[in-house]
């Protein structure tokens, strides 16, 4: 029996991104579910009853939520093709924690860039600089944070490339002119299909984070 | 050449108590280091510098850190004597939700169950009791979360239980009359050397808990 694979999402969200492109570094085929989060669907709520969440990978029926658990159910169940996460025990850890400091910091300064001013704002912005260039010497000089080739934390930061553009425009401020490095890393990363057919339009996602701002009061 | 092992820790870290709980179940020798919190030590700092948090693992003086990294690190790195993780991804992919689904809630409804009182208080205790009784329908029958034996998920839940009676004194409230098979399970777990070894006394920590609420000012 072919595999009947389903991926729950939501166009703008960097989760659903990082499992767009571990599917298709996989080669897995898929179908995909666009979701209304702002009227979220009954399957979604059977799918993830516990966070109501999107991304929801559902695998010949089986639901697996949330997006690092995802990419590592991934590897794990089609290792052939591609390894997302490196074979060596040390390395892994290293990978796993780099991808878990990442959701803890990106998402809540790029809110905060994008709906506070002033103090709150700076400070935001400064601990965002900080933990990019923080994420640029773990990157050294390697051309991907997987080594040679991309893998697990490529996967896991890339995403939050294609909001850079709203937490600049919203922040006045520029990261590649902080942080170079990674920006090259980024386009690097951009020139692999896998990434830049996965990816939302940074354009796209600007106005969307516009849209969140009005209908929130934060403008 | 043997391993050399040290655990940087502080006695009442419910996340220092997973790894403590590993490493006797992987029957791995290791040195204990006391971390004085208050006064973070050179150590900690060199150890730990983007989280300055224990527990760290140091394992022949290469540094891993997140309790659940680390745990993953010692099922990956002693993989024969016994495993953590279950082998069918599925099932590795729930364990990690559910670890993950324990980390984003217990800390901060028990914490505030400890800090706040009146609405705010009775708030958080609902949402405890809500997702205890969520992980009792995880558990089910089995008799441990990793079904015959113990397993990650019950490595990752059970050091909440020595913070239960700071809890439930400080809300005025009983866990075992809302969640009784939660907390017969604790207690079948208590039974095992490797928990019951590695567990803070729940009287102490309740000790400890007040503490902070004076030096904190929220008694």
């Amino acid at each position: 029996m072919a595999d009947e694979v389903i991926l729950q999402d939501f166009w703008s969200s960097m989760f659903g991104m990082r499992c767009r492109i571990a599917l298709a570094e996989k080669g897995v085929k898929y179908e995909y579910k666009e979701e209304d989060l702002r009227k979220k669907s009954d399957l979604l709520l059977q799918m993830n009853p516990i966070h109501k969440k999107i991304p929801v990978l559902v695998h010949n029926g089986r639901l697996v939520c949330e997006s690092l658990v995802i990419l590592q159910y991934n590897d794990e169940t089609w290792p052939g093709k591609c390894s997302l996460l490196p074979s060596d025990p040390y390395q892994r850890a290293q990978a796993r924690f780099c991808a878990d400091y990442v959701d803890k910091k990106f998402s809540d300064l790029g809110r905060k860039i994008c709906t506070t001013k002033g103090e709150e704002q700076e400070v935001a912005k400064k601990e965002l600089i900080d933990s990019v260039k923080l994420l640029e010497g773990e990157l050294g000089d390697k051309p991907f944070f997987g080594g040679e080739k991309l893998g697990f934390v490529d996967l896991a930061i890339v995403p939050f490339y294609t909001y850079f553009l709203a937490y600049e425009t919203c922040g006045n401020f520029s990261i590649e002119v902080e942080c170079p490095n990674f920006i090259a890393w980024t386009k690097r990363c951009l020139e692999i299909e896998s990434v830049s057919k996965s990816l939302a339009d940074p354009q796209k996602v600007y106005g969307f984070v516009l849209h969140l701002k009005k209908a929130n009061g934060t403008e």
